[in-house]
């Protein structure tokens, strides 16, 4: 993934399809931040947060929405910068092909089906009756169970685990270590000693979903925990047996979802946020960086802190605690001054 | 584990020791809830909470306390039904038998002792003078390092980390990904920098316990980190160096405990809960979701919030937070009051 | 590493460069607390709070800063009793030497650079053009990524990965199943919908570093996530991308750090902190254990609770908050003397 590319600027303009504004001959062997880039390297400005980056920045070129008058080097303009840099990455880090075979230190079933230009890496472990869609790559370590099946066009990244019977969809990113489908934490409690539940259940994870390093993803007790389209779940996040999480919607890294829990669609979660079992998250609901969630949240609200409550509430009460002491004052000087009314009622009797 | 089976309702009412009610000869090939069972499901009743989920099952027969008399499908009696369908669970999926062999790509020591009927899958790794008990299951991935023990019968799912000395009881299920043994968190500082101090205890895991995926249990600086028989500890979890974790106690997902706390008998403690180090936790105390438990806490007390406190208080205090706007405009009133008593008094003079 | 060693008291006098006072000649065979050592044991005795232990401990012998003239066992006089007794560990539990050789049942790359005495145990995976310093030891189910690097002295404990280009320093200790160089958590949103950034800067991690088990360190979107010599990460911390840590702090276990977020050097970060992205930690700041931290934090600050505030002000809230009903009955009897006023002074009129 080094780059070997040299791209022109005016090159780079009409496969970005913007507008040149300066000298299109200009080469780039690279792409960086405003802060970071040097004389080589294309850059992009969308942000008005970083217009002050601008004055400074050694950048060979810009793309940017409307041109900067005061920078004296190459721009493309382009409606989304940030799409179109992203675009870019591509050309500059491509993407290595994958060898598109199975190694032969990898253990794959005889009853096994895979698709076409699957690859398979060292001491990766493929049970029975395991299918693999086309173009998908299983890195090192990486264990399929039986049964289970994994789309088109995946990454299983080193050490991902899958356990028996569970489903994943195309173009799903698993990163390193994260494991699908391990036994929810269920028990039945007898006189006091836990009697395990097991897990029969499986995982559903739909196409295009991202699941972080680390994380973990509990099968069902019975039915299936269900991951929905588009999905992107961060690092060491727990979702618990029989969750639901709605299209479009995303946790930040540490976030933990008990189980049963049914989260709607585009619902952003912040980091090590956690919620109990049994609720209903609403569409577009927003939960902050470590609220603990322990009642339902409607559509589109906004809510934080423990336990979890209307964000501005929060903010206010914050507010409040602060001028606590500066209240308590208050009421004893109005103490005081009572006091000497009293007095001065009772001397006038 | 797909299901084979097919039984009759009287069969399985003979099976559970239960009292048929209706038509015996209804046969089945599944179980599920009574949200989601269809007409060839069985199902159980044992929550008033879901009584309402009556009136709409689809279920073809139920296991039930007390018979349903409105539901025209077969009933079975039995004083309880969660227990019974747990017991069903078993009929209907049966645990597939584990092959009871050494896979040629498992690298297993010379000097390691292996009883009757353990099972060791691809790429697992045993290393000098361990000894795995009868029956014992050792999935893909799993390193067990020299002069561990595992005891019989116990599943250690793919990817599982058993460091060097390191003992297992019997039926210990170890989820995938879990790590026994790691080095404790433990540094002398001097002049600002850290050197490591060397963990030469282990980690002693009794019989019956459950160890979720990716938890991390950390082995003693001396002597050894110990969790007693029938634990149950969920994903994500972080036990520090010389922990203690006493019978029965439950953990949930990404729950924490620092070096050196000792944890009672039947401690429950919620997600995301974190506890500082040489702390005593009593029997039976409950330490809510995402407490941060940083004083010992009484045997049967319940605590939450940050400090962690009595939840009573704590219920008390967020409701007070929330009246605390309000009490400042009564204070506000009385100064208003006040003051013009004051003026009157003034005034009267 | 069992404890073969017997060693005399006035040898390990001489050893540890300290004094000797009473019977040189009991010989020693291990060592441990004061509260678990036994009559084989040498223990140490460097901390106020443990002097109780003093009285009842069985150790046969003791390294301490001053003579303890109550105790009748051999003591060795030393300045820093703990660092002693961390030298004395190495002796009698040695650190077993490393086979120096790669098993074959490795997979290393032909076009890998291996220095002297690197050990490579089975189904470690070491890809293309990876360098491995002299001296390192890579566990089982190593996963090492094709243009990788990786120090000297350094020891991969078994699952650890290091992903493609990210380097890695001299004598740096992996715990089992942490992540070096997984894709960060980054995402243009678009409509509702996600699309990917890759990722495609590296992790530096300088020398004397130690990463917990199952702890993720994402790579840089460009660039590099850069984590300073000799910090000291615990397990299941997530540090994002583009982060940078400085010289000589330390992450106690789940912690968690936001993209870009810059930290100072010393600095201290409790359990389950967690921190938004962007910030800057000032040098020697102290996070308690579930900070939440929103804004920068300065050089030598402590801060706890959400949202981080100066700990003192925290403490004064708690405080404040407990007291809370007590103000609020204040208040109600203040109104009650207020009305009572009134009512008098309408009554003289």
């Amino acid at each position: 993934m080094s780059h070997k590319h040299t791209l022109r600027v005016d090159a780079i303009a009409i496969q970005l399809g913007g507008d040149l504004v300066g000298d299109g001959a200009r080469e780039l062997s690279g792409l960086s931040s405003l802060a970071d880039a040097g004389p080589s390297d294309i850059s992009f400005y969308s942000d008005l947060r970083y217009s002050k980056l601008l004055e400074s920045t050694r950048a060979g070129a810009l793309i940017t929405k409307e041109p900067v008058s005061e920078l004296k080097i190459p721009q493309i303009v382009h409606p989304d910068p940030f799409l179109a840099f992203l675009e870019l990455v591509d050309e500059f880090f491509p993407v290595p092909p994958a060898s598109g075979g199975i190694h032969p230190l990898a253990q794959v079933s005889e009853s096994a089906r895979l698709a076409e230009k699957v690859t398979v890496m060292p001491f990766a472990s493929i049970g029975d009756e395991v299918s693999i869609g086309a173009g998908t790559v299983i890195h090192s370590g990486v264990v399929i169970e039986a049964r289970a099946s994994v789309g088109d066009n995946c990454t299983l990244c080193p050490n991902v685990i899958v356990r028996e019977r569970c489903r994943i969809g195309a173009r799903v990113i698993l990163q390193p270590g994260c494991v699908i489908g391990g036994d929810g934490f269920g028990f039945a409690r007898r006189d006091g000693k836990f009697i395990k539940v097991r897990h029969v259940g499986t995982v559903d994870i739909e196409d295009d979903v991202e699941i972080g390093a680390n994380a973990t993803i509990d099968r069902a007790t019975l039915g299936r925990t269900l991951i929905h389209r588009g999905v992107k779940i961060d690092n060491l996040v727990h979702i618990g047996h029989n969750v639901e999480i709605g299209e479009d919607s995303a946790m930040a890294a540490q976030a933990g979802v008990s189980g049963s829990t049914v989260i709607g669609k585009r619902v952003l979660m912040g980091g090590q946020v956690g919620m109990v079992d049994h609720l209903t998250i609403g569409d577009d609901a927003i939960l902050i960086a470590q609220s603990g969630v322990i009642g339902n949240v409607a559509s589109g609200a906004m809510v934080s802190g423990y336990p979890a409550r209307p964000h501005k509430e929060v903010l206010k009460s914050t507010a409040e605690l602060r001028r606590l002491s500066e209240l308590r004052k208050e009421v004893r000087a109005l103490e005081e001054q009572v006091r000497a009314l009293q007095q001065k009622a009772a001397n006038d009797e």
